[in-house]
This record gives C-alpha cells, sequence and structure tokens, in this order.
C-alpha cells in the first residue's frame, strides 16, 4: 500500500464531502457515495481516515448463536479489537438494518483505540449512548437486536462493498452533513489539492451570489468572473 | 394563469399542510401530498407560494459532463436564475437521490432572488450551509455528488411531477413539519377560506379534548357540540 | 389473559430496547423490533405499556368518505376513545405512510387519557403540535393527508401485525430512541429480570473498555474478567 | 350480505380486468386492482367468485412452530377446509413472499372443494404440482419455506386488505392475465351491466383502429363513430 | 437531427442488447439499460427503430376524469395517433405501475401504423390480445386499471427519461430477451459495426469454449487466440 | 470439509426445494431460501450441487475498465474456469441487478466444465441463448449490460451472501421451480433422508385430500389418519 503524505488527511478534513465529490466526478469516478449512510448525530467538522474493513455475510442459525460470543472463532470482536488509531472503521452489513452491529460497547472500544470513526451500512443500537461518545458514527438506521440475528463476520481486511461503494483496505473515507464518500487511495493527495482550490473559489463564487450575480457565469466562472476571481486571488496574497 | 386574489397566500400561511389536505380531499382531491419529501430542518412556520418548476430527465455521459458547466446550453443555471421572488422552486428529480440537484451555492442564489422556497424529490448537498439561510428546503435527502450525476435540467415553467403529484406552473406549494402538499391554483382561494374555518374549529375541539370530551362527538362535531361552537364562536365576536 | 407482576413494567423502563431485544433472543425470539418505526422526538427514557391494538385495512371510496365521521360506525374515533390509562396504543397501518392515522386531536384524546404512548407503523400528522404533548409518539412517519384517504380502522382489540412483528393484545410495548419492540406477555417478567442482569453487567463492561480492555474477554466475560465481575459486585452489595 | 343475482358472475366472466376496473373508475373507485399479485400460469378465461377471507399476522417463534401443526387451534387449516364451492379464497400476506401460504396439499383441498381460485399478496409453494389443478392460482411470488416461518393465520371471514386493496367477504374478486380487481358486493350487478356493455363497444371500435381509424374521435367515440356504432348495434340486432 | 445511414437499424439487428451495452460501454457510455422494463412476451429477433417520446406526469382528480376523454386536449390519444411508422413509442411512466398506459385499442393503433414496438417504464393492460399483435411490446407490468387513475401525457416528442435512461427523440431504442437499451443517435452507426464486429467474434469464442477452453484467453482473447482468431477471419474470407 | 455420502445429492434430488425448507425449519433454520433468486426457465427436475462460491463487490471506475479484461489479475474469468464438475457456481451480487455477471460464453464454461449449476443474486444475459444450455441457471433476473459496470469479482471459495442467505462453501444448494434452498453441509445427510420420507407422507396425503379428507387432521396427520398411512407403508413394503 503506497504512503499517503503526511497533510492528506488534514487537507481533506478543511474540504466537504460534496466538494470531493465533485473533485473525483472530474477524475472520473461518480459512484463515490455511500446510499442510505448519514451521520447518527450531527456532525461538526469533516471525518477523515483510512478504511479498517469488515465483511458481514448474513447470520446463520448454526454458527450465529449466543455461545458464539465465547468462542474463539469469534471475528466480530477481533475487528473492534483490531482497528488502528486514526483509522475509520468500515462495516459491510449489505445494507440491512434489522439488527445492529455494533453499540454501546463496541463503539466505546473503538473510540477508546483512537479510531477516526464508525461507518457501516447497516444499523447501530444504544444510540443516545453512542451520541456521547468522541466518535462520528455514520450508519443506516438504528435498531436495537444484537448482530447474531442477522450478522456473521466473515473477514476484515479485505476489500468490500458499503452503501454500494466499494472500499479497499486503506482507501480514505471522508464523511460530513452529506454523508460519507470513498477516496481511492492513489487519487486522494490529488484530490485533497483540487478540493482546497475548489472550496477557495465557492468561497468567492458565494459572496459574488450574495451579491446578487447569477449562477451562470459565476459558477462555473465565465471569462469576466475567472478575471476578477484572478484579482481577488492576487490581492489576498 | 387566472389570477390569485392577494391575501391567498398569506391565509393559507395561517393554517397547515394537514388541513389543507383534509380540505383538499373534502373537494375530491387525495393525492396531494408529496411522498418522501421532508423539511431539511426544524420548520417555523408555513412556506406557501406559487410554484416555479423545474424538469430533470436522467444524466447521459455525453451531454452532462463537467464542460457542460461552461456552455450556453445549461439550462440548470437558467432555471435557478429565473425563480421570481415569491415563487417556490419546484425541482422534478424523479425521486432519485444519489446526487444533489443544488448545494449552497445554488441554493444562496434563490435565497438572494427571494424565492419562497425550494421543493426536490431528489437530493441537495452542502446541509450546514444550506441550514443557515433564510430559505425553506423541502427535499428527499442529502447527498454529496453533483448533478452532474445523475440529474440533466430538460425544461423549465412545465407541468412536472415531484413526489408522486403533479406540480402545474403556478399551483400553490404549501409546507411545514408535515411535508408538502400541492393546491390547484383555481382552488387555492377556497381552499385557503375553508382551512381557517376548520384552524378555528380545530382549536375549539382541542380545548373539549384537553377536557376530557371524547373524540366520538368532538371531531366532528355531533349536533351538541355544533350547538356549543356556535355559542362559542358568537362569544368570541 | 395472564396477571403482570406489579413492578414489571417499571423494572423494564430501567432497561433499554437493545438490552431486552437481546434477552428475547436468548429466549429464542428475533422477530420482535418494529421495522421503520422510530420516535417523532428525541426520547428522554424508556416507553413500556401494555398492547392496545387497532387494526386497518385500506379506505375504499364506498366507507371512507368524509360523511363517515358522523356515523355511528366510526370505529376510529372509538378506539382512541378506548385506550386504557397506561397502555400504549398500537396501529397496524400496514407500513403505509401517505395518509396520517392520527394527529394532534386524537393524539390529545390519548394524553388526555392517561395512555403510555402510541405506536404506528403508519404516518402522524401535526407532528410539531403532537411533539409538546407528554405522550411518547413511535412511528414511520409524517404526513399531511387525513386517515380516510388511506385507512380504515376494521377491529381492535385483536392480534396485529404492527412493522414486521405480531402484536397479541396484552403484549408489552417497549420504546426508545433504538426503537419498539415486543415483549410477549408471558415472557415479561422474565424478560424484564434477565434485562436489569445484564444492564448492570454492561455498565462493569463499559468502564473496562474505557480503561482499555479489548471487547474479546470482556463482552461476553471470559472467566478471568467474570470473575473481576463477582468481585465487583461483592463490594457493591 | 345482499343477494348476488343468479347470473352476474357469469356475466362478469365474458369481461376482463381491464374493462371491470374502468367501469369502477367510472363509479367512482380508483384503488381496485391488488398490487404484485399475478396469474402463477398463463391463464384461460376469466375467474370470478365470492371472497373467502382469511387474515395473517406476522409468525412468532411462540405460537409458529411445528407442533402448532397439531393442536386444535390450527386455524389455517380449517381456513382452507372451509372456503365454499364456488368462492375465491383470498389470504391476507401482507405483501410478504419469504415464506409460502399454501402448496400443493392445501390447494388440491381447495381444489377438491370446489373453489373458484385462490388469492394472494403473499407466495405459494409446489407451485409445479399446483400448475397441474385445475383451480386459477394469483399469488405474489413462489417461495420453498413454510408458512410457519412468516405467517400466523389468526381471523377469517373478516375484511382484510390484499395486494393494497379492501377486501370484504362476499365482494366479488374477478381475475385474469392482467391481475386481480375487487368489485364492492353492492355494485357488482351493475358493474357486470356496464362492462358487457363496454367490451361491445370495444369490438367495434378495435375493429376501426384495424381499420385505419385514429385512436381520438374512436376510443371514446365522437358523435361520428357513436352514430356509426348505433347503426352497427341496430344491423347486428 | 442528424441523418441515420440506411442500414444502421438492419446493422444493429443483427446484434443483441447485450453487446450492444458493451458497445456502448467502450464508448464511456453505462447507464444505457431500461431497469425494470422487460418483453411482454418471448421476444423472437431484435427491436430497433428511432424514439418517438411521450411524457407522462402524475394524473391529478381535476383533470385526468372520464370526461378527459371527450376533450380536445387530449395529449394521450394524439401520441398514439402520432407515432411514425418504423418508429418505437417510449412513454416515461415515472416507473409507476399500478395503471396502464395503452391496452388492447391504444397498442393495435400503433401496429396499424407500422411501428416498430412500444416501450414504457409503466404498465400495459390487455395482456393477452397485446400478444396477439406483430408490434413488440416491453414494458414494467400489467395491471388493469385505465391510465386516468395515474397518468397524464403532458408532452410528446420531448427528451424524457424511462427505465432510470435519457432518451431524446431520434435515439435508437433496441430491445430483445435481455431487455432495452437506448443508444444515442449520434453514436448509432458506430455501435453497429462494432457490435457486428463482436457478435463475430463471440461465435468464434463459443465454439472455443465449448471445445473446452478456459475463458481466460479466450473472452477477451489473448495474443494466441487472437492469432488463431485472425487465421479463421481469413479462411472465412 | 467433511465428506458427503456419495448418494445425498442424488436422494435430496428425488425431493424439492419446498419439503427441504420444511425439514430444515424442523432442524431451527428458517432463513434458507434466496429472496428474488428464481429459475431462468422452466425447471425439470431438481438441481442439486456443491457451492463453488464466488464474492463481488461494486465495480468502480479505476480498476473495471475494459482493459481489466486483458490483466492476469481477472479473477471473474479465473473463478469460472474453476468450477469443479457437479458444483454449483453460486454468485454474490449483493442483489443487484443493473448489470449481467454472465452471459451465454461464461454460462457456456461452465455447462463444458460440467458444472452442477449457476445461481446468483444478480443477473446474467444472452438469456435466450443460455435457455438452451444443459444448465440450470437460477438469477434474480436478466439486463444487458457486461459485469465490468457493475461488479468486480473480489474473492472466490470464500463464504458468501447471496439473496439473503449465508452460502459457504461446500453447503448444498438445492433449487427447483419455487427457487433455491442452501443446506448446510453438516445437515446435508439428515436433510436428505427426512426430505424423502416426507416427500412420501405427502404423496399419501394428496391422496386423501383429493378423496375429500380435510386439511385437518391429514397434514400433519393426527391419530387415525397416522394409523391408516402406518397400514399403507406396510402394504406397500
Amino acid at each position: 500500500m503506497a504512503d499517503l503524505p503526511q497533510d492528506t488527511l488534514a487537507r481533506l478534513r478543511k474540504s466537504s464531502s460534496a466538494t470531493v465529490a465533485t473533485m473525483l466526478f472530474k477524475h472520473g469516478f461518480s459512484n463515490v457515495a455511500m446510499r442510505g449512510v448519514k451521520a447518527l448525530k450531527r456532525v461538526s467538522g469533516v471525518m477523515a481516515g483510512e478504511a479498517f474493513t469488515v465483511r458481514n455475510i448474513p447470520a446463520r442459525e448454526d454458527f450465529d448463536v449466543l455461545k458464539a460470543f465465547d468462542g474463539h472463532e469469534r471475528l466480530q470482536a477481533k475487528a473492534f479489537d483490531s482497528c488502528p488509531a486514526g483509522q475509520v472503521f468500515v462495516a459491510d452489513c449489505r445494507g440491512e438494518t434489522y439488527a445492529a452491529f455494533g453499540g454501546g460497547i463496541f463503539l466505546s472500544r473503538l473510540a477508546a483505540r483512537g479510531a477516526a470513526g464508525m461507518v457501516s451500512d447497516g444499523a447501530v443500537r444504544d444510540s443516545a449512548e453512542i451520541a456521547g461518545l468522541d466518535l462520528p458514527v455514520f450508519c443506516a438506521g438504528v435498531s436495537p437486536p444484537p448482530s447474531l440475528v442477522l450478522q456473521h463476520a466473515a473477514e476484515f481486511g479485505v476489500p468490500i462493498g458499503c452503501g454500494g461503494v466499494a472500499v479497499y483496505p486503506g482507501d480514505i473515507i471522508l464523511g460530513d452533513g452529506d454523508g460519507v464518500v470513498v477516496i481511492p487511495r492513489a487519487l486522494a493527495d490529488k484530490i485533497a489539492d483540487a478540493a482546497l482550490e475548489q472550496e477557495h473559489y465557492d468561497r468567492f463564487a458565494l459572496e459574488q451570489i450574495r451579491a446578487g450575480k447569477p449562477v451562470f457565469g459565476t459558477y462555473p466562472p465565465d471569462g469576466a468572473t475567472q478575471a476578477r476571481y484572478q484579482t481577488c486571488l492576487k490581492k489576498s496574497r
């Protein structure tokens, strides 16, 4: 896995999921946002981190019984115990939300390990408790039943799908109030640069719009607007 | 398009989507509320305005590329630049929510033009920023990707469907915490009167219910309740 | 119907829907949480009460007209007027949310009668007004149209389905921020005991996790953890 | 329940679900066709009969176990054993199709009793075997698991919903290759007459269309076409 | 609208929707197949023709009543009466299938006009009758109710969406047993050539596979297979 | 992986998916039938074989391009080239049906290798061609686009989910006209015995039902019926 420049994540956190999605589109990626995956509580700031992936298959009555909790084979616990600090725990729950894949105790474990966040296209539980953690949680719902009813953790650290998007271990996961996008690792640095530049222009454009300028000619800029922006850029340096 | 009596909108804003929907049912209309379209942030008061419609078709790889932003044909920008003050911008997104049809810049443009609100059966983005605008927004979700991925604005000012309901330009769009209803323009004044009258009775009924009266006989009123209400009406004059 | 020990409900209110769902799974019940049914407003505490059931079928143009409101046959009103104090009004709306089954007046009636809450796999309306009531409301959405458009109350006090779960009159309905679970009446007392015991262990486990212990060995406890917990239990007595 | 004129069903069988749905629309009924309910095998002719209704709720682990088959309470068996000859067995399965509500043995019982058909918004099984029976079957799918997994028969002979349409015992159920429609009993005779008349005009219209006439002016007829039709009618008498 | 080379359609009919979709993917188009739209009866051969488009919005109780059939404004009839010979009638029904947009009479009119086919993401009715016409029909279902219940024809000859794909008037619509794909008009000739070439290779590849060759190296061909294919091509000339 | 008794598959082929699902329910398994997965063409007989599994994740624009077909990494081809004779190729497509995972060439390869069948919760293409193969195909639909648009084969020979059911390599996959069920390998022999026994009783029960006996007492048998069956069994030996 290629190294990630040191401040890529920091720069990405200054952007937003919307701007990053547009930059990815410019690079030929249109399927980048997880469907149905939203912030559990109002988000402040932007979550960004490398993906630590977990793959679930449907639970089955022979393996997924309460005594399974006791066994050495219990991969779900190992996954939560293994997520490195600074990474985002991403669980492929096949979009199924009847049962929770993680609640107060599992997500507290992620917080204790210093995970950057938790993302799932399934549900979580103990939502009131989770909201109190210093851990951004993005999921497809909340639901009381335990994971054993629905989910069987089969592997971790492998490529998965989550919310209809491919996630390879080490991809960058970025989430905010609009949702969660996946940035292919190899592109993350380029996207970070492009996104920051775009954010800068967007602030200029917003001022123009507030001042009564039309969208047409401003977003994207026509020649005249582009010239004004360049002037403005020079002044601000 | 027939003129709308001057205070119709003002009177409608004193009612609610629930009461208006009931009055429309009394006039034979049962398909009036947009499915899946909800207020983006907690609503205070009631949004009402004439519909300014925009119709989207699915995006396509030959037309909906980033350089499309530059062309003279870019109908999406023109639509946002054309919505008259006091009107509600209504976008037919065919219920698709993977990409946003409008974010911070486009919706700021609507706010700058004095639009009465924005309604879509698609998604929006930059939701945190939008929440700060003085513009009621009703939509089917939030999502980071840009409109080009999914939506191609094909026309504006034409009859559309939105959330499963027909919207003709000039119809009255009314939204509050329960959702969005469409009032056929020709009926708007009658509905405004009937709704106000119903709201008045509802306040009376609510007092009766709080005082321990049963629903049966109170809502709707039987003869005795009707008489008490009439007495009460006379007193309050 | 078997008597319910006096403090069963009180003990259940000290637990949560998540813990109760796990205890039900231990007793062989996996289909216990209503799909798509969530708290209308942020919930404080846990709602618990015996189920008072109402069954709806699709509305039809010959029976479900506004004048139906006047008739003696109007079962919807009777149902709201009949819910006993302390019980949870549970409405089977077949998961249909286009119209509301209950709004400000009907739910105020439940509050006036001292109902423990309202649960429906359909929608409600007047949501702003309802949020002000001292009545927990769990539903599948909000929508302006009146019930007549969609729902016809056919019976009350009979077994129903709600959110994909069977509800027999007298079953215990428990709801909180994660959703709503149904406890078969015959099991309620056992579940209350088991849930309280589990909550106690969960608090211990959470402390361990916060202190850096792994999930594996803690949840559920291995021998060593179990021993520490027993010691801890003795001290706290 | 009002008597049905002797030949109403026979006349209805000469029409079609499409024509009957149009006639019901003329009488103010628009929600008449079951959603998702289709003929299991290619249908020849039109099924029509009075509705014998069965209502299911979700199965539950305490009641719906294999030994439940042995008990005296087994309402599913009683329902199949009770359907009168000439009637249509209509099962409300809440649109759930994971398990079958009836297979080779249960449906053979209906055939043996001379039932006019079987309609369900759930699934059936043993589809190859069922296809060999002299019994029209309309359902929402086929699926191997037994009903106990999903369905609990709670009542029969009561008003139900099926495929989103209300069915009252004694309503007329009519099915053909386009699907299944419900005719309110009180209207059945009028609808039968109107449908036959319409079928007659439709045959005339079809000839006109085949001869190159436009739809406009033919369907429905303008004055000239109407006159030609009347002439044609007189000739044929 | 650019002219279409004379035999483009004929060449396309020698290919298949699968091969055409692959060639479109090679040209950068991935959203080309209508979702949920399938042949009404077993298809023999391949339907291909230029698109004649019709756009529907949701029906409304003031406009879409039976007497609407009589008016001069009835756009649905005009649309069916206007489809040119050799073209494919494509109806945007917003994916709604409760009512039919066309039955025996309307589709017979298309057949009488020599239309190349009918495609809709809605339903049709009189399916048994339609199956007898010499007109390929692709739709999302069958359902008895008349269009007035659900659909209001708003325009024809405009860009639409159908089954989630953009259709511009004059685009090429191609359908067979796998479904329906849309070929942008400007690309049709290139795609026709590429598809024929691919079909040729596919026949060769199929022989190789039947003879026991692995997929890997055969499809697509590696150098050795490519060489064998070229030899084979020369021989066959 | 434990050995499978030699004739287990042969015995299972004499039963049906319906009977096997009931036997699995008796052993505590209720989630055994794949949702939405049906036979592509009318099935004669019963398909049974050990599962050879393939897991897909969503396609991505960097990896899943046409030149990917050329690379050594192309796992999809290797999977089709690796399925052992007599086994059932089972593809986890996450229930997505927009593109096909396999068409004429890939499925011909399976046929050439002597695979027992192909099962997928995604789509296939070239359906007319596939119908001519001596290979039972069970899928969730047909669709023209190539797999690259939607699916990326990530692994084979691992536990997967398919149609909402867990499939472990070596599990027994059984399919017929009602759908597809998964039998945990460890139970296959027991289930084969129990299913045959049940089929035997079912034939007896069917005769009883045809002769006019009620379901109640016959299915399942009460004491008297059981006695008659035992007598009948003795005679037939």
